[in-house]
């Protein structure tokens, strides 16, 4: 790799509009795919609205294709996973011998999909643990956290991997790296099961879950049923880890998950990423998980439901 | 008893006010007691809009208290569980020292509750299997089904149960005797929890359930929760019920239960009566029941959300 970084990114809706505008800020070589607003990226830039100080970068590289891209070290992936399908056709003009793709997306099954088709050596994924909004064409909204986890798909953290997390950090985003990327997508579903999860079938936000006796002792559970699932898969998550993602949720109020947004906003939901894809990982590894069998096929209908009403 | 029963109807809403008009048409002596409609009753009458044929009785016995009515030889209680509260103070006036009080009501609980006020050897319970509807003060809708399921609360059936099934008979209700009343509730518990259950939280009616390859497979491991816990508390029913039951829901079409009709309407759900009491009897008998626990807390949220909402 080069002495500086040349970076796409692809899907700048929210999440890489948000990490995109943070390293072009920083003075990284970053360059945008986008399949809506180009026109207004191109006049009017991209605007930030963040908790941590507003800003506005006024010209940006944004492209409408990754053919006008071109090979880059480092496709940062911030598409919705369910727009997966569509990473086949614009991943390839982006890479060259030596590319890292880095899935920033939500839930599990994105590494293993980067890796079908492009290889396990180039996939790397970073978690993302922030909440965002795209407000409009060009304009993204920063509401809470911010924090990123990178690591590699197979193995520990290599030279490529502190070169990211350093840029990020220069980029005054929170980041480091992870010894095992896979533990801490099952730690992270640990809380996104339960919570994105209730969010949408019980209507309810974070604070709304854990006032509700029944509900609260319903998230624990789930908590369990993930914890067990990822120890049967070979990623060991201690029990008291249960405790310590319901303390922390006590000071998060009235916090909705992005499902639960998405869900009342009529958008689609990442229910295979988040639900489906551990459903069936644990299925296959023998864990018994019941609860999120439930809560999986109500989650599924609702969302398919949802998506053809739209925005109520 | 004397040779013609005297009927209380309490809670003359579709239940009571539909199998009490049967009664009266039939030439049996029944009062009923309305909490709302009594002057729309006095002056028109009852009017039932039926599958099996509409009629209307241009005069029936309806008071506004119990204490005009008076000593009864049966009290059919047809009100809804969630104003069970209110039966201990209105059905003493109508007890004499034999008077048989029967409810017709859903779920599980009833009988018990019943037997705590006014004593086990007085109650009785009947299991109505029918679709039906109070479309405004005195009018009921009959959609379909309406027969009925009689039994003792404790042990077999008894000269007054046979009366009482006789009375029906004669009503042209399709009614029997069951040997084991809290068996057959059990019963039909095995369909009510997983599809009023899915009804509500799924948003899925029968047909839509069964259309559902994850919906379905969790309408069947429901079941099998029920019928583990009924197993467990000495109500044994056989495991290929759940086929059997299966199979008759796939003639029902896009059947609504009265719990879905009722939730999306915005009326009171029977939470408590269908899934919190069979779940705490499931949990006081050592019964493994995850999915009905997570359906119980997410019903509970929804109801109580949905009530404060009102029709939408």
């Amino acid at each position: 790799m080069k002495e500086e970084l040349r970076y796409a990114i692809v899907g700048s809706g929210a999440l890489g509009g948000y990490y995109g505008a943070k390293l072009a800020r920083a003075g990284c070589d970053v360059h945008f795919l986008m399949r809506s607003g180009l026109d207004t990226v191109w006049r009017d830039g991209l605007t930030v609205h963040s908790k941590d100080g507003d800003f506005r970068l006024p010209r940006v590289n944004a492209y409408g294709s990754s053919e006008e891209i071109g090979p880059c070290d480092v496709v940062l992936i911030g598409l919705k996973t369910t727009s997966n399908a569509a990473l086949a056709e614009i991943i390839p003009p982006l890479l060259g011998p030596e590319t890292a793709v880095v899935t920033l997306q939500n839930g599990l099954g994105n590494e293993e999909f980067l890796a079908l088709h492009f290889g396990a050596r180039r996939v790397m994924g970073g978690l993302c643990f922030v909440c965002l909004n795209r407000t409009a064409p060009g304009v993204i909204e920063h509401l809470e956290y911010g924090r990123v986890s990178i690591g590699e798909f197979k193995g520990p953290p290599q030279d490529r991997t502190m070169r990211v997390v350093t840029d990020f950090q220069r980029a005054e985003v929170e980041a480091k790296a992870v010894q095992s990327l896979i533990t801490e997508r099952w730690r992270k579903l640990v809380w996104n099961v339960p919570f994105n999860g209730l969010g949408i079938a019980a209507g309810a936000n974070v604070a709304e879950v854990l006032s509700d006796e029944r509900l609260e002792a319903n998230a624990r559970a789930l908590m369990a049923e993930v914890i067990q699932a990822a120890g049967k898969l070979g990623y060991a998550i201690r029990p008291d880890f249960i405790e310590s993602q319901i303390q922390s949720s006590l000071t998060m109020g009235g916090y909705r998950s992005s499902s639960q947004i998405d869900y009342e906003a009529g958008r689609e939901v990442e229910v295979e990423a988040i639900w489906g894809e551990p459903l069936r990982q644990a299925r296959g590894a023998g864990a018994e998980t019941p609860r999120l069998e439930l809560l999986y096929a109500l989650l599924r209908r609702l969302a398919r439901v949802r998506k053809q009403k739209g925005n109520f």
